[in-house]
């Protein structure tokens, strides 16, 4: 039986409630095709938030990371592309939860420019949509610490040559969320729905398996 | 024991499940704070579905008629304002379900240019919003049907005099109508999110009866 | 020799260079197509506006009045159908240059619900975008000044049936306001492309004086 | 004198007329800042628009590359930070100026995931916002022939280790684009405006060379 690591960030800024942390604990603990998910919280806080996810690595032994994050304004499920070494906090005007900002600055000194997703990130968004949840593929997971976590770990998992996949899930706001004064107008999703996508999406994952090694062989040539 | 009717259009158009049908079906039966809520699926015809919701307030005789509707890219729960006595269909490029297109003609030839919903508008919207649903205020039902229906009744209930409050509340997509390949990028509510929208409104109209007895009483007195 | 009246809005709220003032001067004295045009800048303040227009009104004796403002957030220029008897400046967390906010007023107490707009809205639209002007018809004015004032001016003239036909039109931000931080990412258009979808715009009104007629006729029958 | 190669794409798909060759015309053989500007339109073709930029550096022997491009549906002027090795012009239901379609296909095979713009992007936006018009950053090219053209000559730039500068910015829909009915709703920029922003952003290429110098080195480094 194989493990998926599923991770999630906690509240921040604007949120009072994380549809990642969510979504990943109404996941743990599952068996899903044969696969068991097991799931972390993870801090909203620069270069931490990377440690705290390679120990789960370490600790739980995946063959498969989802990362879960909030999107705030966009309208469905959107999973990442790719991750650039760049942080950027400051255009959302927003600190990370231990109070510090970044501006320009990369996640790994001298790393290259971006990392690719090495999960099938067509065939999850097509499994989504064929299970009626909207879902579309994004080449932009922003400048703030979703795109920072991205990057390193995947960074990690290249570095280490580790035969993992890795890749990263944007969520809507929680309609409680987008229901507060400051993000009035904002689409959501409920809890229950982007769940069910998250499911379709790991499905998805787990019956393109061969694909992904291709990827992952590829990857690791370059 | 007052009662509410609630009617909710069928799907047309891009929509194959409308979210106005669930909720009401979803409501049919059910005791809210000692009212009792009837509901009605009505045919997305022009002038048809004013006389089947006219036919169903003399067969139910409710105080309250809370008619709903989908407005496909809306990303909240809006409570509309006003209904006008023009229609257009042209600029959505849309027939009703009978086929017909309509452009620049009115509902009621030399009725007023628009009714006012009886309904507590804002605190409907208040409410939704306090029970964590994505709600606003609108002042635009569109153009098509939705309006076209919400006219038709308002003015029913102005010329009979009718002791009836009645307004319109719109939903956005379903997810799995936005999960349509041409609706993509459409934020989207599940039925579980708008069904309880709805029931925070009625709770709302409930508890703000006398306000509206006033509102009525002025209306009528114009 | 016919005579329009353009009256334009002035800067308030976050809006510096208010693109309705910029239009209205630019176009004042001009004639076209036979026709001369007189401009006025408008104060922002609820109900002295309505005064202002009156007395300009008197004092210009136009056949037709284009009254324009700015809608910060449209991309487009849109022509208005009809405004309403309400006033609700709080939803935009503005009040008017005078300091007074209104929620839920009517500009007249006892008037009806709403008044629509007597120029020929459908001509103007096409006429702008056959000139390759952005345009679209707009079933919401607001609730703010443009509102009132488009409401107050157009129960002026059926009040005293004066044989004036007048209209909304609103503009895009200026692209120097849209380039503010707390407009980022807002729509905008040139001072100079919005003078030309105005230009034909009045040009359209004035082929269109049958097609007026009737609808003033209609108007002031019911 | 220093030479600014500026090219701009010819028109393509829903759009008859392309800003970025309007405003890369504007800019033919203008002097700015000491600095001269020479001009190429290019053809939206994959790989062969590669190709004819290639031979423009070949013939102008430039410091600096602007490569200018048409972002239907944005509303502001973007400053591209990064190009992906990945086309995907499926997602637009689009095909190149040769009828070619592609999807999850690379630029360069076994090339880097992506690489940065050499341009400072950050100083351009401020310059283009302190000349009144609206810019923002953008880490998302999108993935049809801009990206792709970004893409090729900052891959040929590293590796042919050329002494040039270069990036991509973004135009918004010209008014007469967004005033057809295909575009219906979408923002827009008059040539005027564009161009002022381009102007701008050359300038403050010019201004911060030595900054970029680092970026060179820094990036030829890595």
């Amino acid at each position: 039986m194989s493990t998926v690591l599923v991770t999630g960030f906690e509240a921040f800024g604007h949120t009072p409630i994380n549809p990642a942390e969510r979504v990943a604990r109404a996941l743990d603990g599952r068996v899903l095709a044969d696969t068991k998910i097991i799931s972390k919280v993870i801090p909203n806080v620069f270069f931490k938030c990377i440690d705290v996810v390679i120990d789960a690595i370490v600790e739980v032994r995946p063959e498969v990371v989802v990362m879960l994050g909030e999107y705030g304004g966009r309208a469905v499920i959107t999973v990442e592309r790719l991750a650039q070494n760049m942080n950027d906090s400051t255009r959302y005007q927003l600190a990370d939860n231990a109070g510090v900002a970044l501006q320009d600055q990369p996640t790994v000194p001298g790393g290259p420019v971006a990392y690719c997703s090495t999960l099938p990130v067509r065939a999850m968004v097509k499994a989504m949509r064929k299970a009626g949840i909207p879902a579309d593929i994004s080449d932009a997971p922003g400048t703030f610490c979703c795109n920072h976590l991205m990057y390193g770990i995947l960074h990690h998992i290249a570095i280490d040559e580790l035969p993992i996949r890795a890749g990263w899930i944007h969520l809507p706001y929680l309609p409680s969320t987008a229901a507060l004064i400051e993000n009035l107008g904002a689409p959501s999703m409920s809890v229950e729905t982007s769940l069910q996508g998250i499911k379709a999406s790991i499905q998805a994952i787990i019956e393109n398996t061969e694909d992904i090694q291709e990827v992952i062989v590829s990857r690791l040539q370059i």
